[in-house]
């Protein structure tokens, strides 16, 4: 029996739905005549902070008992899941520390102390965010807000399919990246709850691919920390409530180049005029790059977020 | 009496329903809290071919007779114009004939020889294009789309404006930007067709003050070639017809610093995850650099298109 079900999407749903955007699908004839296929973004870029990561902080927040929130909440995060923690936070009147890499994107740290958030660096190469994470929770006794292995978390990402599905009806697929899998977990428990007959697939950067090591070798695997440009997808494994959903429910880990992931990137911007982060273009890089199987014909794609420093725009575009 | 009335507009939006889109209003609250105000964007960055201009094109087009449509279609445009043009004709089933100033975007040119027009180059600061493309029309009996100062162009310009009435009907004001004044001028019959009190503002970059100056002046005035970089925007003075348009219903044109629209196209960016070319973003600074008055409250701005070359986004990133 997995770790969740779809009912704690549903509930997750109405929970947050006073909070969070219903994001457009948007759809582009450039894009279905490159792919051969017809192609429907949900595009969690313009999601509250920029990214599907608020839907399940505010499951997890919006959960909490008011003693639970009088402690404050804690989290740890390369970027987005840090600002959505603070947003969330700040909407339920609580107070939000987050743990980030010292190297997190500028404008993400930027964005997570502009919602109120304070934040704990550290140094992604040689610290441990967990350690220092649990540490602080014991001196404050705040709730700890984990990036994708919680129960709240994979049910509130999951909402972004369970709104897809509801807009499109007739999809015979769906594409979501995977860091620690819970975006891709939540999708794949919603869509398969509507649609039992539905595909699902991920999308990995081959740079950081634990999670299809982790499903070829039927356990999960931990790799060394990632470079890729990929920043909210350079999680070293798959989590444990989330690797059974992967391997319950995921066809195929779809893995995109460093150089694939730029040019889904300049795509988006030069053809669908939308700004979307590398993490958020590995979906749209498996449907353009030919990583999808031929039969596959009517793709639902969530397009994770557009949180991208503008010199790292600059730098892709050129 | 004006060239066109509200009539000519509702015409126009039943003559391109079919194939213009009916772009999406988005609403922002960074942006609201920057600005004080309730804002609407009407994103014509998204529609057919990246821009406004397809709406009159494909009005101009769509009214042609099948003799006229079988001797072509002829365009001057320094980018989106000559693309929408030649979009409209391939629509209609006729070849386009395009002349483009030699330092035309790359991106505009390349999308308008990609939608299966032909291009004459010409140089924009030594020769005359409207002669040139006489010359052309004269030989091969193509009948000329002019970009802003026909019925037909600023009546299919209008539609825009149409949509975004019906879809916010409670505005106080509009802004739109102005080269030649087809847009502005469309937007001022429509939206004053729809409602008499609303109020309606211009935005133009200080570099090419044409319209400006001719309000002030109460006559058309021309100025030298301009470099600004909302290269849709170097029109050097307000149309015969659009000039009158403006005359009666523009209570302002905002003038934007060369550093404000690169301003504005960042944060459209960065805030608003769309990608905005510089001509696009002069309404946005309008607003977001406290051009417009204060009792000024609910506002729609045209958000005009999205054509902007990779390597100069890059520019304007930095």
């Amino acid at each position: 029996m997995l770790a969740i079900q779809f009912s704690d999407i549903q509930t997750a749903a109405g929970r947050i739905a006073p909070w969070a955007h219903r994001t457009p699908v948007l759809t582009s004839k450039t894009l279905d005549r490159e792919t051969g296929k017809r192609i429907y973004l949900k595009c969690e870029n313009f999601q509250v902070g920029g990214a599907f990561k608020f839907r399940g902080a505010c499951n997890f927040v919006f959960s909490l008992t008011p003693e639970e929130l009088s402690r404050g909440v804690l989290a740890y995060s390369s970027g987005n899941h840090a600002q959505a923690v603070a947003l969330a936070a700040a909407r339920a009147g609580t107070k939000a520390t987050v743990v980030m890499p010292s190297d997190a994107p500028r404008a993400k740290m930027a964005a997570t102390a502009g919602a109120g958030a304070t934040i704990v660096s550290y140094d992604r190469l040689k610290e441990d965010r967990e350690e220092i994470c649990r540490d602080l929770a014991e001196k404050t006794g705040s709730s700890v807000i984990p990036p994708y292995d919680h129960v709240l978390t994979i049910a509130g990402q999951g909402t972004a399919a369970l709104e897809l599905m509801a807009e499109v009806p007739g999809l015979d697929a769906m594409v979501a990246c995977t860091g620690g899998g819970g975006l891709l977990g939540g999708c794949c428990v919603a869509a398969k709850g509507i649609n039992p007959a539905i595909r699902m697939f991920g999308a990995e950067p081959e740079l950081a691919d634990d999670v299809w090591q982790s499903l070829r070798k039927g356990e999960r695997v931990s790799i060394p920390p990632s470079l890729t440009i990929a920043d909210g997808l350079r999680t070293p494994s798959p989590g444990k409530l989330t690797f059974p959903i992967l391997q319950q429910h995921v066809e195929q880990i779809a893995l995109i180049s460093e150089d694939e992931i730029r040019a889904a990137v300049r795509f988006c911007l030069e053809r669908l005029k939308i700004v979307v982060e590398p993490s958020g273009a590995v979906g749209v890089a498996a449907a353009l790059f030919g990583k999808l199987p031929a039969d596959v014909t009517t793709v639902g794609i969530v397009i994770s977020g557009g949180n991208v420093d503008l010199d790292q725009l600059a730098e892709i575009c050129r």
